[in-house]
């Protein structure tokens, strides 16, 4: 048999028998788990897919018909099958390949997706582009049931209902998306899903996917189906998609390749906008994975065998700290509440989930209705704590800045992933959040070193009166370098070493990258001071030290907007020379914190000696400020 | 008859009649027009909730109840029952009463609305909190259909009908939102409210609200009805809602306060998430805005018999020089397309929407999807071209950031209303653009100070690779004080009066008030430079003149962020020190732009005399930079 590796993808898929296919199947699943287990990622959503990819390159011609994968995360098995077997040898590691669809890696990703719910809209884009165009392709877009929950899949359907481009929306429905989905559209699908239609599918797919016909057959399995739910499915399991525009086919079983070619021949016979329901199950032909989704969805490397997470860190992640906080400070105070948007368990909030889960919100991938949400509970008065991932977040600026700022409310904000977050790259890394929170007005930023920061600081939001935004980064929630244990009652700037020429400014937890360069420069003669800020905004400089003349701001978010430009501003009236050093005004790839650093010129060594450049350049000119 | 203003509201509410509070209401229309002719402000869909605003503060307790008003600009009704008809004097005015519910303004008024579609939110939010705390009242969020396009209405309702927090959602369906509504859920609503089923909807309130009733009746005059629409609505017109957990009543007559109060009733004594589907007409009860509901939407001061502006200013806004010059260019590159979120007349696109229909789209009150939709158009090959208001572009950062910015697609933006926009206030005001868009890898942005520039850049913008924003003001597109017509090729930034001491850098329309500042300066002694800017982002300080010690950034957005960091950042070598102009870290309240900027000293005066002292300062502790 041949490996992966040697096929010529997706040509060679061309001729393939339906049984060739099956073996083909497993042959991915084998080589998926062996992949993936030596160097992380996603693996259940993908192993969901295989049949379904199979299919599609089948049946669809790539990249003349355009195939767009919603979130990406699930676009592994599309990378197998266009040429980039040999790509996982790399995955997600540095200069390697992307764990996410990426234009400049293949004509056959057509967007860089990461963030939820964007599929349908860009799809839509390129379905009204070829028909103004007079092009003749098909635009495909595979989009999962825990993005349905996102307001843009629905702001898509309707307008691709009422425009009646054709698009193929295929709905991945594994029942979940990280967690376990939420929402009055799970429960509608859930109820397709586990009714008597579902097992009368292969029938369905017999009928020539004659939706009336499977309507009439599901119905029957429906007869105890819920009030609320009654009349909808009566005649049409799809009355909710039909309802926006679209025509409904389905469901059908996403495992059994016969059957979902069926139903793309189908929909690409049909002049209009087709949604398929396609029942997958996540981590499907990997027990364990099928077992324990969540843990599968995206994890580090591990032990095909038993499934058990190679390396382990020995302290005890931010997420972590603040999970095991938050649920501390709710035993306490009843008014606290907990927000999450599809990420309870990434974010550390099993525990209040579990043990006060009246207290506990998961919107679905909903940002945007979350940070509103939390508006309404602040309001109420009781103290949300909204729990989002900082790259997210960005999905919320306007809910911020106008529910919640503009009304001065008291919402707090645990925006974890803040900075370079490694694998995930570009559409992962939360370096935009300081410059985005710090144009916004009332709001309060914070950024912890370590847990104990961390821990404190929430106590301290949860008194406040309006905002409070607390960033911290991913990994583990110690500081390496920390000479002193910060001993305050409220968060703001530290001096921890006084200087002469140089001082040092440095945000959350880049104290260690400060406290190196410290080193670095004191070795080069020069007496180097160095501030701990934990709170950028507001940005309290009294301990300015007068003698400085150069003023180094060292962050980890992009310079533009971020706490440089706070410092270099509150600092505008003294007579110092303010350098910053951030993320660059790019989009930063995939790799380690180090590699990151390293490549961007934000590793001790690069910042140090970009300093000491700075100063012989002005001596040159005649020193500093003449 | 007692005026207006001699109630004692809403507790003489409580004792009023049927018949009364139909004479109450004729009183109020006369009011509104009255009022509002005078001040300008949102007739129509006032006109068009008077019955529904009564009936409301009839049945409900405001503000034990909460009334949350969606987008807000229909709350005059509300002001005026919750004792506010005197403040209609002052309607919109620089320390007058705002056009939008505000906080401060009344307890009545629970949130400072004026995005829209946050309503459901923060209704779910409240009833949540209510619930948790135990607390027994009832939370109301009146939301149009125009707001139902938005997906976050999508994801509280998919929240809301799975948590079963009882929230009474008034749908306010006069079939428009500003612009005739579009989209797949537009055409369903529509459907119900075309069908045999309204016109038995008398009938239908006699029955007591019973749905099922009512939607037999409907579904008699659906025969005829599209196909896609037929399982739908055969035996249930709220299928829709009540598939996301809602339960439905309607559709009801919105101008008959009985059966509305009949049917807030019903609402009330059940205990879980209910629409009441209202039906109303924009501008009712004043033939001319029934006749011209786009017209009287928002309008200037108005002659009430006749329905003219009064109003009518000489030179064309930039709106219209936009519109008008993209449909010249559209004819000539077929690659142009023209996209708004429901804002077409607004922001000058009526020519193309007429002239080229198949290339303009309408996407609805979703700006998220807008956004993303133009990314996919672009990745076609296609221009498109994102005509939206500042504030409203806020709701797309990240689509900004992910979909266009990070796939460096060739989106062309043409911000209107950027900068303070008057008498909307807060909600409205377009002060934050250029501190989002500048953190943004790839964007390019430019400024305008009249319709000349503003054609130039986007000829210039459409032969861009990537993603260009162009963000210009209400109001004319003259510049009062240009003293040289831009003669460039591209944009950039151009000297036309060259300094010593002071350099003064203005962004787009601000100079006006920059040439002002100038001529100050220049009669207290001191010789001054200017630089007109037009593109913020990449800044070109090509031109900076060496002898300055003072450079003066002068913008129409905050500070933080925005084109005076950036030359501060491109400056940061230079022997000089940059004083930043530009709206302050607060939200601004509503007002004419001289009113505000005198208010943030932001007026030529202020300027000038706030750089004086600086200088006197300077020179005190011995000159600036020793």
């Amino acid at each position: 048999m041949k490996k992966l590796t040697e096929y010529n993808f997706p040509e060679d898929l061309k001729n393939m028998s339906e049984k060739e296919m099956e073996l083909l199947a497993i042959q991915i699943r084998e080589f998926l788990i062996d992949k993936v287990s030596a160097t992380g990622g996603h693996v259940a959503s993908n192993l969901g897919v295989v049949e379904l990819s199979i299919a599609l390159h089948k049946v669809f011609d790539s990249p003349k018909d355009k195939i767009i994968w919603d979130v990406g995360h699930q676009a592994y098995v599309h990378k197998i099958l266009t040429g980039r077997a040999e790509g996982f040898d790399t995955l997600r590691q540095f200069g390697g390949m992307s764990g996410f669809p990426k234009a400049k890696e293949s004509e056959h990703d057509i967007f860089d997706t990461g963030h939820s719910t964007t599929s349908l809209s860009l799809a839509c884009g390129m379905a009204a582009a070829r028909d103004i165009k007079g092009e003749k392709h098909e635009v495909v877009a595979v989009i999962g049931d825990g993005s349905l929950t996102g307001g843009m899949a629905y702001e898509a359907m309707d307008n691709l209902g009422f425009k009646k481009n054709k698009v193929i929306i295929i709905l991945n429905d594994n029942g979940m998306s990280i967690s376990k989905n939420v929402g009055g559209i799970s429960k509608y699908l859930g109820a397709i899903r586990t009714s008597q239609g579902y097992r009368s599918a292969k029938k369905f797919v017999k009928d020539k996917v004659d939706t009336t016909k499977a309507g009439h057959g599901i119905a029957q399995g429906l007869a105890s189906f819920k009030n609320d739910l009654k009349y909808t499915m009566m005649n049409n399991p799809g009355v909710f998609f039909e309802n926006l525009g679209m025509t409904y086919l389905g469901p059908i079983d996403g495992h059994d390749i016969k059957q979902i070619i069926t139903a793309l021949n189908k929909a690409r016979s049909l002049d209009e906008p087709v949604v398929i329901h396609c029942l997958t199950k996540k981590g499907k032909g990997y027990s364990i994975a099928e077992k324990y989704p969540r843990k599968f969805h995206g994890i580090g490397p591990f032990d095909p065998v038993t499934g058990e997470v190679l390396k382990k860190s020995s302290n005890p992640s931010f997420s972590k700290v603040m999970g095991k906080h938050l649920i501390e400070m709710a035993r306490k105070d009843e008014n606290i509440v907990a927000i999450t948007a599809a990420m309870g368990e990434a974010t550390g909030l099993m525990d209040i989930s579990l043990e006060i889960p009246e207290r506990y919100f998961d919107v679905g991938i909903a940002e945007e209705h979350g940070v509103t949400f939390a508006a309404g509970l602040a309001k109420a008065g009781l103290k949300p704590m909204v729990c989002i991932y900082s790259s997210f977040l960005q999905r919320a600026y306007d809910q911020l800045m106008e529910d919640v700022c503009l009304q001065n409310l008291h919402v707090v904000f645990l925006l974890d992933r803040a900075g370079v977050v490694g694998a995930d790259g570009e559409t992962h890394h939360g370096i935009f959040d300081l410059s985005y929170l710090n144009t916004m007005p009332n709001m309060t930023v914070l950024a912890p070193k370590n847990g104990e920061e961390l821990e404190k600081m929430m106590d301290w939001a949860a008194e406040q009166d309006g905002p409070v935004a607390i960033r911290y980064p991913r990994g583990e929630a110690v500081c390496d370098n920390e000479v002193m244990s910060t001993k305050y009652d409220a968060p703001g700037s530290f001096r921890v070493f006084s200087g002469k020429e140089i001082d040092i400014w440095t945000l959350g937890k880049m104290y260690d990258t400060a406290h190196e360069v410290r080193k670095i420069l004191e070795s080069k003669g020069y007496r180097c001071g160095l501030v701990d800020v934990n709170m950028a905004k507001p940005l309290d400089v009294s301990v300015y030290d007068t003698n400085a003349r150069y003023v180094i701001s060292i962050e980890d978010n992009i310079v533009t907007g971020g706490f440089g430009d706070i410092l270099c501003k509150a600092l505008m009236d003294r007579n110092c020379k303010v350098i910053r050093y951030g993320w660059p005004d790019t989009f930063v790839t995939h790799g380690t914190f180090d590699q990151l650093a390293d490549m961007y010129g934000l590793s001790p060594e690069k910042i140090a000696d970009s300093i000491l450049k700075h100063i012989a350049s002005d001596k040159k000119r005649g020193g500093l400020f003449g």
